[in-house]
């Protein structure tokens, strides 16, 4: 088991049910409340009912996904708990992917006005994203992440065994956000990432710390998101706005999918207003290519999303706000904007 | 203006038109979103123009109370900030009694994962109690302030103006908590209480700075109530039981008015389990009479009010937890009570 020093908490890499057990010996709670995943407590069951008879574990289990990443489902989450008999002393147990960890980490931290939590993302995405600096919440009005707040889980369990059953597009999506560490912070692991064909057969354990890594420095030094922490909104400003568009159709993007047609789009305003070179925008895009499907955005869809981006949280003063490159591996943020750039950019991608 | 320093944030007392504008004047927020309440609106009329002609504000006007302190009204704070295109450079006023500060805090504090936000607390409750100290939060499932977190405001504007249009049972309400801030840990404050008979008559800006020190003092020593700051639950345990028990009746019990029943009950308990002289606690008896009507508590409610404690913040492991005093002016904490207890207490509050 790999111990990794976050700002408040440590991560551990490794079996997560040698994890959870010695870091549960070593505390007292006066329940441990599981928050799980269907999809993974249907792969997992054998692994969950050897924890649940460990811990005691209650278990609330759902079919989760961005749709159910709402304030209604926390409200079946808060009632659950109140049922189960969960005070202050309790802990919330997050096992699942990023909807799981954001929701049920915001439902922890807001019950009771707010009792500990820890992560154990099962996905790609959550073990290099959104597990990892302490942003929790659910979309609202149509807009992602709209309700929220920042605060800090116990631990995380980093365990790349669940990756075994993950569909593949699940994990691709999860790999356009190590993509997008290595890009704004990374030279050196943009490199090793250059040779990656096949993400099946990559040794998860070996490279996990050093994506993980990226984002860790960045949270430390700006754990609010006041200034380089926006670093990590690369390809977002775009993603978020066509997630949101694609959300309630059939053929929606998964929120990788749709921050890697964001992080083209970015690319190519970057090439556009830092001089990001030439060649470097074009790596980007092949690198990109080579794991994503293309998808044909419509002008209505780009419409919406233009509309949508309005909202998107790190905007000020009415101007949506980038955060490109100047080459890969430097971010630059604060970069505002206008509509036509975006309709631009995702012209470009329709094109590339 | 008088200046008190609390742990993060200052609280100013004194004029608050004056006290907004030299506060605003020193910073720069990309909009000011005042959240009103409707009854201070109608009686404030003028000075609320005279803000909002001066610092731009939009105000969301609406008829408050604790049947509204829910998610609901949370959704539509949320909508109409989002419409009003704050962005995450944005201030939230919060004008108003408890509800306004403690719901209006949570939108605020949640809403793009936290923007700021200033309370101008403008009954004798919220400017002793509610505004201080960083708890936020809604009602939920029945339960009192079920949902929410710690979280400070930028600074706190006390003006007792604002009192001149307080309805008398508001004011008495709130008095009850200024009883319990004595009553917990300041037996000078507490003679000096004694000595009013007339709540209309009392020199607001003398008698406020010593009863806000009090709760800074314990709040300072404990923010996140993981011990001393339970003691300021004094009263509450019952209180909160029997608010949540009379909720949605029509002969509705204010939270002062159910935390001094609430005191009279914990008064009798302290005397039972902790000493407390039997003169000090019919001197407590007697002053809370001076100050608030008989309400009967029927046996029906006793059992809703002895099932709703069940869902206490304060228990742990399914215990019951009660803060109590053992002199006036002395607090106790973490006293486990059971039903027959807090049945006893009511019966005691029926009889006195």
């Amino acid at each position: 088991m790999k111990k990794i020093t976050a700002t408040e908490y440590d991560l551990h890499l490794g079996d997560a049910t040698e994890g959870l057990a010695s870091w549960l010996a070593e505390r007292q709670y006066s329940g441990v409340f599981a928050i799980v995943d269907a999809e993974v407590n249907n792969h997992w069951k054998p692994l969950l009912s050897r924890w649940k008879h460990q811990f005691h574990t209650q278990q609330f289990i759902a079919p989760f996904g961005e749709k159910r990443k709402s304030l209604k489902t926390c409200q079946s989450i808060w009632k659950w708990l109140m049922e189960q008999g969960a005070d202050r002393n309790a802990l919330v147990l997050n096992i699942g992917g990023g909807v799981v960890g954001d929701m049920g980490g915001f439902c922890a931290a807001t019950f009771k006005r707010g009792i500990p939590f820890v992560q154990i993302p099962t996905t790609l995405l959550a073990q290099v994203d959104a597990s990892l600096g302490g942003k929790l919440g659910v979309n609202f009005n149509q807009i992602k992440n709209n309700i929220g707040l920042f605060k800090n889980p116990k631990t995380v369990l980093i365990d790349p065994q669940f990756f075994k059953t993950l569909p593949k597009r699940e994990l691709h999506s999860g790999f356009a956000e190590v993509t997008k560490h290595a890009l704004i912070a990374d030279k050196e692991l943009w490199n090793k990432l250059l040779k990656i064909n096949d993400l099946q057969k990559i040794d998860w354990l070996a490279l996990l710390p050093k994506i993980i890594e990226v984002k860790n420095k960045i949270v430390k030094k700006d754990p609010f998101e006041k200034a380089d922490r926006k670093a990590l909104n690369f390809g977002h400003t775009v993603g978020h706005g066509l997630e949101s568009a694609f959300m309630n159709s059939k053929n929606n993007l998964l929120h990788g999918e749709a921050v890697a047609i964001g992080m083209i789009c970015e690319s190519y305003l970057s090439h556009k207003y830092l001089d990001l070179p030439k060649g470097e925008l074009e790596e980007i895009v092949n690198f990109i290519n080579r794991f994503f499907d293309k998808r044909k955005i419509s002008a209505t869809r780009i419409k919406k999303a233009c509309e949508l981006v309005k909202h998107d949280k790190k905007n000020d003063g009415g101007k949506v706000n980038y955060s490109l490159i100047s080459r890969i591996g430097a971010y630059s943020i604060n970069h505002h904007l206008t509509k036509v750039d975006l309709e631009e950019s995702l012209n470009y991608y329709n094109l590339m």
